[in-house]
């Protein structure tokens, strides 16, 4: 079971971080993490360095591609050799997934033409440009593709695929191992919840 | 304000990284990863490697002090020089908080000694024996120490802090930046309630 996250300056770790924890609890899980080189990929607030382990000239096959999101996303979609290989890794997938503006990557190659789909809600017009149907869902599955909402939304769509690719058993001793029994204090986690002062600090901050 | 992150190897990715996407955006955050050395630290599963941007003997003072867990946590604890580094940044420390078995270097390095505590449910006794006394909470605040419960909860514990440190605007902000409106697919998440066969899982697969 070969899992692959691509990873490129400007992504957002806990995208990826999040799915990682649990996909790779999957029996015999092989992850790899991709880039344009290998060595280290810094996070969009700079803050934070992954290390890739091996480029993407040297992965040519993934079970499931996990594909983060980020400010790097946003600045991937006329990236061509990077859609490229999404579209190359994409065509031997069991799953091919997205996190958070991840999702404007994979339709940014194509591959949401006419499909159901999520991201974050700040993208919603762009993914939207790809010819995908925007659905305000944490997790949303159209076939092999399956599309998550905003960078923590990744946890609640790995264990539904562990589900799917492990059973559920297994599924639930993955959210038992990483201890997911989320209390988060507020309830402003999304667009159409979430005070309006929220959205205006977050506007100021920008 | 300061945030410090020391990692280890054999630690837990989503210890820090959970708390790191939230506690990041707190205004003029200055994050460190602190290591015995800087560079590439590989986590608990041999699979990620992040990088520590300073050496703990650069790193004399923190804000928020943020002990991930993992096996290298466990392994941590008869680690005279990381308890005793511990034990002079606490001292100066606003929040000194931990998640997962992270708890159990505050409890090694004697900062939890009459305290609660939560810690991951599989270390209860280990942290009860520096004088703890376990509570199964998701985020346990005595005074300064703030501890929180197995991997995923450092997310709550960050957004806990961020509503203490910069209010609950900017906390609600911060949740709805991550999109944190949780929805995992069973309710397996604490040992209370995972069913048998999940526990049963993880302990074959150990």
């Amino acid at each position: 079971m070969r899992i692959v996250f691509p990873i490129f300056d400007g992504f957002t770790a806990l995208d990826a971080v999040g799915p990682y924890e649990v996909l790779r609890m999957l029996p015999e899980a092989d992850v790899v993490f991709a880039a344009r080189t290998p060595g280290p990929v810094t996070d969009g607030a700079g803050l934070l360095t992954l290390t890739a382990t091996a480029a993407f000239t040297e992965v040519e096959t993934a079970d499931v591609l996990v594909v983060p999101g980020g400010p790097g996303a946003r600045r991937g979609l006329a990236d061509e050799a990077l859609l490229d290989w999404i579209r190359r890794i994409d065509a031997g997938t069991r799953w091919t997934t997205s996190v958070c503006t991840g999702s404007l990557l994979l339709g940014a190659a194509g591959l949401l033409k006419g499909l159901s789909a999520t991201t974050h809600w700040s993208a919603v017009d762009l993914l939207e440009s790809y010819g995908a149907t925007y659905t305000a869902e944490r997790v949303v599955t159209q076939g092999k593709i399956v599309t998550a909402a905003g960078v923590s939304s990744g946890i609640d769509m790995a264990l539904r695929l562990a589900d799917l690719i492990a059973g559920r058993v297994a599924a639930e001793a993955f959210q038992l191992a990483i201890e997911y029994d989320p209390q988060p204090p507020f309830d402003a986690g999304s667009f159409a919840k979430a005070p309006q002062a929220a959205k205006d600090y977050l506007k100021a901050a920008r």
